[in-house]
């Protein structure tokens, strides 16, 4: 059985459901929830949040978290123009001010302080306090606040708080079934669905393997990278190998054994 | 038996008391001395002091610590502002100057040198000193300083030193009854008390596990959350999944048990 | 027996002596060597220095010290004000320049950069020099230095360096006795000296406890604390629970405890 | 067998292929996905970046990672110009702004945030947003990021997240055949492809002691320093000893070792 | 047997010689070698510097060293002046630029950039290259380098290493001997040699004492402050225990057993 | 059998060499080869680069690494002077932009960006990116780059990179042979040789017990001070104790076979 992908507006990147998701997006955006989504790399939690904010025609505003992030860096901070301090909105003002989605990917990685921005945001009150300006900025009904993380490779000394956590909504985001895997790849990469079929079918045996002998499992992403190889021109080996089994590990015994594998699933 | 809920002036944010804790807040506001709130996330805590600032007609200055906040960041700095260095007053400068209530929440997770600004404030001098403005404020009868911290999950590395514990009144803060949690749960999400029911009972069942097998029970909040989303429309199964079962654990294994216990519960 | 308080003098704090501390400090004061004061949190330490600066008629400049104070913050740095940068003393510099008590309390939670600065000044160099200005300031008649730790809970980590210590006279200074006790919390609280009896009794007990099962025992200031909100009208049971044991500690079986010892107590 | 060294294109760095290096490369950049090239110390991945470049007709930018390199090393930052802050490009901006290719070498030494600017880059929105200015640069059809590590001699504390693995396509790249590395160290260094076999032959020796006794084997560039040496005048074995024994190894017996095997090997 | 203490110039520091030192002291100036002094707290180190600076004609530059200590606060830096950054000389530079001895006490402590502005003045270029500036200075015939440090209580991580060390001359500083320090404490505290004998006999127990159960033994110094309040009326015990015993330990059981020791030394 | 010591040019600092190693550095020199010097404390690395740089008639700029040194220290910084920020040369930088060696002492205590600015210098590549300036410089044919290190007390955390040593051609610096070491210290003190010989005996006897009970063995330039100092009429047990004993040891137990040894030694 294969799925027909419809993407009737242009301007909306192209999503495969996989399940309530959207759903369950649009409640939160309704009630002014805000929305945790968990789930591995690369399989399409980016994609999701870009789909849902120009279905509801809001504008998105993206920060990849990272160990040095700050909450001035998502607030903002003042510079020196012309002598004077000036302030600048961060990306998280930005979005409160004038209304859309910010999205906060990997938050975990983001520094502890950020956290507390997010407090008064993700709560009823539904306020952004900028202490260095004195102001206090009401969120309008068109801002959500969505957050993503990664289960799967958090260390120890980095999760989120309960007190921060139990702010979200939240939702378990996997990777996509067989059928919509095979349409959303044909539907990247320009290979015809018939060609992906053995790519995903690989993807899924390495996805098996992966809490054992990998660090995570083969991503929807890199599916996309090694049908976008063969359909430019490049042997399936080849685009198999530099595309879904070089970027898993740098082990060489596992690489031989992933590349059987790949091997036999080919055929 | 069903609580009757009386909230009479519309500017006074809606809490539900669940025991002599108003009482305490007017005798510590009256006699001058500081409080600190211990007790779970999303129990209400943010809400009490909200109240009861409210009530006692004062402003409220909130300020949700972290672990990078300073001494500086609650006090002031000097920001240059044409050519010239210009004092401006941080939050807990701003209530003593003005009076008002300070609420520091998750004081324990800010930076040790904030424990030293509060001391005086906090001891029978109530004095805020600002070395770098060489000012000395003293703080006005309206002045209240209120912290709070949540004592299930401290890092052995963070605690309260007794010397800065002991200048404070405390209070243990936990989840209200089962009738007053119905209550609160119907009157924040618009769903009749008697749909309420079974989240709350659902909720409790979780905060029995919490010690064992979570990080920490399930909050208020979260069954607001369901309800409000039950009340937009959704499926109630699809709304405590995404409320109240998501958010408290990333391990599969725990949430199917979660959801086992979520089905018998709510039948 | 009880004891007659005697506070001739309006301006000097009061101050009940509990040995021969007033001695010490005024030889240690008259023959310009600096002071280490001893003791566990809320026995009176800093009122004590309040005391002894306003007899003997000098400016107090009390330094609560922290993690992150560094010498600088001491000595004093160059702000900018007006396109200059500007020399702006801090409290030790100030104290040293016109004479005046310079207590650092908890000293051994500064940044070890601070013992530098004091090591010229509590020998019989006595002197301040300041790098960055390029002066060396002698330290007049009147200026002394005192220092406070409480050696009940140092980390391993923090301790004073044989080198710094060994430049003070140093006092080990305690809680006051039962009689002394007695009259200082019914002279701060405004209740009768004899309704002060039993909670003096049950500080007592706590403090009996205090190495086996609590982080630190119970302050004279919670005790004050708790005469001060029973002479407001609060029942004793409340007034007790919110000032001496919940902020003696977080653990539920531990509180139980310490109420069930109020309760023997207090009868 | 020797192998025939053409390099048509002056302007071209000489590099030698060892496999489908240049096939895939050339793939990637046509399909604009970026490159990880994984590999020991100076075997060419360097040199292969810059071949590839010139053949391209595209910029190189290198940037070499370590410890310190922010975000914003990469990104650029604001400096003080006349009394105003000028915005300078970093040289990843130069690359996505005017196109090129920008090589991050040994990128898993770079801080954390640096992955967080390469994400939006390397996946399909190919954009490089620029907080402190306000833009997001889309990059350009001829801008391509590579990012090589070595996998020999990763701290555990430092490896590349698979969220950003997952985004790159992979190489595993090692040393040149024997063959092919007499005809690049011949062509490097100008001794007679006959008299570099014995250097080539004690380096692969040396490589096969490597994983035990050696931190890493020898490179191919010191084999090019000492046929230099050679070439220049010095004599065998003290080229060989200071060209590539010891840079290998600090301990005595090692090198006493190595230079038997060197002895042996040269005869 | 006593000494007799003879200190012809008033200008001259106090200092009475327990060997060697002075000349050694003498032949490193003139030979324009640096001189490292090790010993213990309080035993004179600092003393015997100022004496020497004072017997040879040369100014004194002491600095405390510390964690915090860099570099840059020994060599100076650049500070801003009416707009304009002005370059201002730290000590170690204040003191080849215009001869003197620079005494960096305790110099373990200071950041390991120190080691590097120290060694091209410690070796025979004797010159100091100021990067910031691009001045090298070469220091004048009257230039000494004087250190010291405590080796009885360094950190692990905490000691000199060899490329420093041997740079300097060295040279072991202990207490005084018994009639040398007995003719000191009369000399600084102003009481009869005959009341200080009983005091350094204590001391030199408590010496005795100090590897096993003190973390360091008794100074002169301290002995010094206990004569000095005997001098000026304290009662004996008292002005013991307050200079002797308090400052050598905050174990009750400890301090009980020196107080007894002292009771039976002084009779 | 005593050397003869000849240095005919008065302006080339004194160096005796003890192997090929100035064969090597010329080699180096006119390959363009960076130079790796390793060995003991005070052996005479510092010496020799000056030599040679004298010899070739080229600048020497030497760098004492730190741990606090980094790359921005070596290439240069913007400054503000009269409100603009200007450009001022790193040592490094001036090398490569007027020619010279460019000598790093102890390179592997300095900051991890360090060996990235190096990298590009010290391959086939010879420039020097600046990306603060936006310049690229090309090294001239009389720039090298020397570094040294001690392999003998190298923290585990503290190494060069394989691909930073692979970029250095590295020569192994002990100390002199025994006539060598004799004619060095009588040249540098103007101790007759014959004298000099006992000394010469000791050093060698410390350095044999070195690897056992010593951190590091004593060094030439310690003989050195050693020499000059009974060159300058101080007894030979006093000098040598002073500038050959205390310095390489704090141990009491240690030292006191060590003076035994000097006692044997120089009977």
């Amino acid at each position: 059985m294969s799925l027909a992908v419809v993407q009737s507006d242009p301007d909306v990147p192209f999503y495969l459901p996989i399940g309530q998701e959207c759903a369950l997006f649009e409640h939160a955006f309704r009630h002014r929830l805000p929305l945790l989504l968990k789930g591995p790399t690369g399989c399409g939690k980016t994609r999701f949040v870009a789909h849902m904010a120009a279905r509801l025609g809001v504008p998105l505003i993206t920060v990849a978290c990272h160990d040095d992030l700050t909450a001035a860096d998502l607030t903002g901070r003042y510079l020196l123009r012309g002598g004077e301090t000036q302030w600048v909105d961060g990306p998280l003002t930005r979005a409160v001010r004038h209304g859309g989605i910010c999205y906060l990917d990997e938050v975990v990685e983001a520094r502890k302080d950020v956290a507390v921005v997010l407090h008064p945001l993700s709560d009823d009150r539904r306020v952004l306090p900028l202490d260095r300006t004195g102001e206090t900025l009401e969120a309008p009904a068109n801002f959500m606040l969505v957050a993503s993380y990664n289960p799967g490779y958090q260390a120890l000394t980095k999760s989120l708080k309960p007190s921060t956590r139990q702010r979200f909504l939240a939702l378990d985001f996997g990777y996509p079934g067989e059928e919509a895997e095979v349409a959303i790849v044909a539907a990247e990469s320009g290979l015809p669905a018939q060609r992906c079929r053995g790519l995903i079918l690989l993807a899924r045996r390495l996805r098996a393997l992966g809490d054992v002998d990998l660090e995570e499992g083969c991503s929807t992403r890199l599916v996309v990278y090694a049908a976008t190889l063969i359909a430019g021109g490049m042997r399936v080996d080849d685009a198999v190998r530099a595309a879904m089994i070089e970027p898993l590990s740098d082990d060489s015994e596992t690489r031989k054994g992933l590349l059987d594998l790949a091997a036999v699933t080919l055929g």
